[in-house]
Parts: structure tokens; sequence; C-alpha cells
């Protein structure tokens, strides 16, 4: 185990720019806790999640912005990365539409992401890891 | 999406049956997520988790026992069965220490959990599933 207090590490860095999923917990306002997986991306230095405004973890971290992030590797579930962190910003607008279409690409292999919902609105989580486990 | 407020559903129980890794998501004493995946088992009624005395985990929950669970088919990652719930019980002893043998012998194919630590005392945080989605 190596825990790294100065942001991420070579390997967690590795494992955020892979094909893999990250599973993002959140507190509720009633004090339990939240957890989903998705899609996640990184420019080297934060944790970018993509989600839609409204989404409960997106409302659970406007109150709350500590999040804490497991990544274990898609082709070896115990090569694992935990990251806790804060949320410092969120993102929405043209910066958030077409960073979905980046993941979509980079997941599926396709231009477009096909999910959107009517009325739907992006937003990047910009998370900055205060701690990074590697195991 | 399917929600259901009742209990474990057919498709919840069979991700649980399977050999999937589960998210396993607690909040802190300072009121911050906290998330990590493990080995998990169900009685059909109940989702069971094996962990050991001491670990961060078992330590908020036996604090705040309320717990998020997600858990990803590892042969399809979208395919996808959340759980709220709530730890009812801490079971340790030989039903413990048995019990983490019979994870390792559906995860790993053998008969003895390989890595206890000297001293490890395991405990079976016995979860009632109080809210169910899957997608």
């Amino acid at each position: 185990m190596f825990v790294d207090l100065t942001g991420l590490t070579e390997s967690a860095r590795k494992m955020l720019e892979g094909k893999n999923f990250v599973f993002v917990a959140t507190v509720n306002p009633d004090g339990t806790p939240q957890v989903t997986p998705t899609w996640v991306d990184t420019d080297g230095k934060f944790v970018l999640i993509n989600t839609a405004v409204g989404r409960v973890k997106q409302r659970n971290l406007k109150k709350n912005p500590n999040v804490a992030l497991a990544i274990t590797d898609q082709s070896n579930p115990y090569n694992l990365v935990v990251i806790r962190g804060k949320v410092v910003d969120q993102l929405t607008g043209r910066v958030a539409e077409e960073h979905i279409d980046k993941m979509a690409k980079k997941y599926r292999g396709i231009d477009k992401y096909p999910n959107r919902s009517p009325g739907e609105q992006r937003v990047i989580l910009k998370i900055e890891p205060t701690r990074v486990i590697s195991r």
C-alpha cells in the first residue's frame, strides 16, 4: 500500500486514463452515504467527472464538496486506487458538453455521447485529490 | 431503472451471488465519505460483507450503520445494482472466520483465506437492504 498526500501518483494517473470506472461516494443531506460508478478523466492534476445537473451526486457535492473515489482495473480488480478529495469547481456550458463527447470517445469509441435526456445540462466536477492510496 | 423497497430483487441476488466486487460507501466521523471495494455474499435476505475488526469501514459502521453499495457485473460494467441499507449486526468469532474462508473459495477457488494478519479478527457486517436499484 502506498499513500501519497501531494497529488495524483503515476499509478493513479494511469488508472484514471484507462477505460476504468470510478466509484464515486458522496454524503446525502441526511448524513447517509451514496455511491455510483461513472466514467472518469484526468488532466494530470485534477480528477474530472462528467455528470448531469440535478443528479444526486452533483447536488450532494454542491452542499458537501468532500468526495471519495475508488477505481479498480477492468482487467485486474485487485489493482486498486482510492482517492479522497474535494470538488473545487463545477463547470457547465460548452466545456462540459464537449467533455462528455470526449468521454464517449474514450469509453465507447463514438464521437457523440448518445444518452442525453431532453434539456439535460452536463457538468464537470473538478476534484482536487487530497489523499491517494494505491494497492 | 427499477427501484425496489421490499428487499433484494432477483437481479440484485444474482449480482451478489456472482464473483463481483461490491463498492462499499460509509461516512467518516468528520462527515466525509469513504469507499472501498470488497468481496460480497448474501443469504438471500441480507447482504454479508466480511472485513477485519478495526478497518475504517467497520469502525465507521459501528458509529453510523448507514451504508451504500454499488455492484457492477465483472463481465459487463454497465449492468449495475445500487443498494442502500443499514448494518443490523456485526458478527465476530467462528462464524466470521469460517465465512472468510467461504469467500476465498467463492472468489479464488481456495479453501483457506490466505491474507490474514497476525491477530486479525474477522467480522461479518450484516446489512439489511432498504432500497435496491437495478439498471
